[in-house]
């Protein structure tokens, strides 16, 4: 039994056997429940006899097919934590993806979900008390909150036999295209990397913010004409030169920019926000639901990711926000197995501009789901967030 | 055959065949589609063939146990309109009720409602579409896009076979009191209701606004200690004399008021709030999502009912966006039979205030639902909006 297995078996008792310690990344401190330091996952009954909701988790390192680098730092790979939830014969699979700027790790995720007890709830319906408990245990850890949301909405999902998208009254064909990443690197790479995924994608996002934006640009222009989208991720500094930038990009084919200045530099994204002739969308400046207000006004939309959110229902709740605000939205992801990308693909029909290309750059995806047809996110039939264990 | 069975049979065609004409109200201007001007309903097929949604309605007036008086008037009954919606053996109800008030009648919610062209929607679960498509039909007709909107959750519900406070992700035992209201009438009257009340119920809402209020207040608390919720319905004129009143008013044991002056005097409403003992919720002021960002600041809260916001979808939005904006919530209802009340309880386990005592105000109630038990809302564990025809 290899450590795919995690993910077919549906019995406690089976994973609780113990398993052979292989490529688990950082370990340390994420003490699991089931006896062995060693096991690759911990397995905590939340409640004996039958009806128990029983949360179990493993760290999974996202390994990527290309190296990536955005506006700060350089990576090949991406700590994650697979998370599960039986309950009476039903599995729902959740997620945490964290990246190094998030500021969470394998350690702290698995301590989170180790201090996590279920046992007061017989009723995964019970989502809004069951959320709230997982919500007060920490300030932060919003990916490991976001991890043990997305399997509750899966476990959810498919004891009511729907997808969330049906759940929420979206419609699938509706489902936009999505953008995929194009990382900071030297033009010829970048011409190449293009090259390589211009003919699956019909609209591609840029990472800018660094001095070489306009030979960056140049160089997917030789190669093709597809619209795109940038990432400044804070990278630039002057607003005003930002914005002649942002008119340079319009020339360009670029249909939006994300987080041009630094998210605590609110008046300045305000005064391009004010003047620029692309839609701009707050995305390091927007964790939670709490921080849309402050940003009012400086953006025209937000960048919606469930690991900085806590998870699908609070980004469905941060998605109606918005609209009532008249705010554009997008849906973003991390580097990400199939399991959190087709959990914030059940949103998707329902937003501006998708950014959820995070299983695409990975190599050992563990999960099908949402997949892209001609460039378009293409939502299936599966109950819950969709998906199904390789 | 009578009225009641067009609620209890599932197919068209029995329901096609001509009925006598009885008790209904002002049929004038409401042209059933179903070829008599005498049929006491109309029933359209939606798309032929399987598959299809079929939306049908019946006026249908609801006769109140008391004449009923707020500030401005009196009546002793209230139109409304039955709607169903069948779709594959699955049948939702849903419910207009038009107080005066409201400016709707059973003509302009039936010609609303023939308007209506479900033919190109072959799935329910299309929410957002449909009721998309309902809202852009007209700028108001409120209460006939309600009557919709209930009669597909109803439907979609049944089809996910869980009600909708499940779906919603709330827990039913957290349902809140409901108050019930007293009208405005002479002491003796009023001690009379309270009296008859006081042991079902554990709040009281009584409507104020009128030069009687002390007279009025001074009679119930004769007769009860139960704590009062008051409803000015716009009737103080005076800022001060209403704070006056409402620093009163919580020496009396009450402990919300609804709308104390006119919803066009947003600061004159602001000024009491600013200074109330007690919450201050918007009423009239506030009918749906789009109003509540310029009631920010002017009121405490907001009375969400489904009548004036069009529906649950809406409903449920405005509860989140309000949370999201710290402020309180209370759900309403208008005179209505179980069906409009209980596809309004669904949200009450998320709610600071219930005032949904509609069918409970009416002598010819049409179906059972929730109930109040120990003056707590009971929210039952059938599908939908939870009701049964009677």
């Amino acid at each position: 039994m290899d450590r795919r297995e995690f993910f077919k078996q549906s019995a406690f008792g089976a994973a609780a056997a113990g398993l052979a310690l292989s490529g688990l990344g950082s370990l340390q401190g994420c003490r699991p429940s089931s006896g062995s330091d060693y096991a690759p996952y911990s397995m905590k009954p939340a409640r004996g006899g039958e009806g128990a909701l029983r949360l179990s988790f493993e760290p999974y390192e996202l390994e990527l097919r290309h190296t990536f680098t955005v506006s700060g730092n350089s990576r090949k790979s991406t700590p994650g934590v697979q998370v599960r939830l039986d309950y009476e014969g039903f599995t729902g699979y959740g997620e945490a993806s964290m990246p190094p700027y998030l500021g969470q790790s394998v350690q702290s995720v698995c301590s989170f979900l180790e201090r996590i007890d279920l046992s007061s709830f017989t009723d995964p319906f019970l989502m809004d008390d069951i959320l709230d408990y997982i919500d007060s245990l920490s300030e932060g850890d919003t990916a490991a909150k976001a991890a043990v949301d997305i399997a509750l909405h899966d476990l959810v999902g498919k004891m009511l036999a729907s997808p969330w998208y049906r759940i929420w009254g979206l419609n699938p064909s509706k489902a936009p295209l999505t953008t995929f990443t194009i990382g900071i690197d030297t033009p010829e790479i970048v011409k190449q990397k293009t090259l390589e995924c211009a003919s699956q994608f019909r609209i591609l996002k840029i990472k800018v913010g660094t001095p070489s934006d306009w030979e960056m640009i140049r160089a997917i222009r030789e190669v093709t004409s597809l619209p795109l989208a940038v990432d400044a991720n804070q990278g630039w500094k002057d607003c005003r030169m930002a914005l002649d930038e942002i008119f340079w990009l319009k020339e360009q084919g670029v249909v939006m920019v994300e987080q041009p200045m630094g998210k605590d530099r609110p008046d300045e994204n305000a005064w391009i926000t004010e003047r620029s002739p692309l839609p701009i969308f707050a995305d390091e400046a927007v964790q939670r639901l709490r921080d849309i207000p402050s940003v009012k006004g400086a953006y025209h939309g937000i960048n919606i990711k469930l690991m900085k959110c806590t998870g699908m229902r609070e980004a469905w709740k941060m998605l109606n926000y918005a609209r009532a605000e008249g705010m554009k939205v997008m849906i973003g992801c991390m580097t990400e197995t199939s399991c959190a990308v087709s959990a914030a693909a059940q949103l998707s029909p329902a937003v501006d501009f998708a950014d959820l290309d995070g299983n695409l750059l990975i190599s050992n995806d563990l999960f099908s789901g949402v997949t892209v047809q001609d460039g378009r996110l293409c939502l299936g039939e599966g109950s819950g967030i969709g998906v199904t264990p390789l």
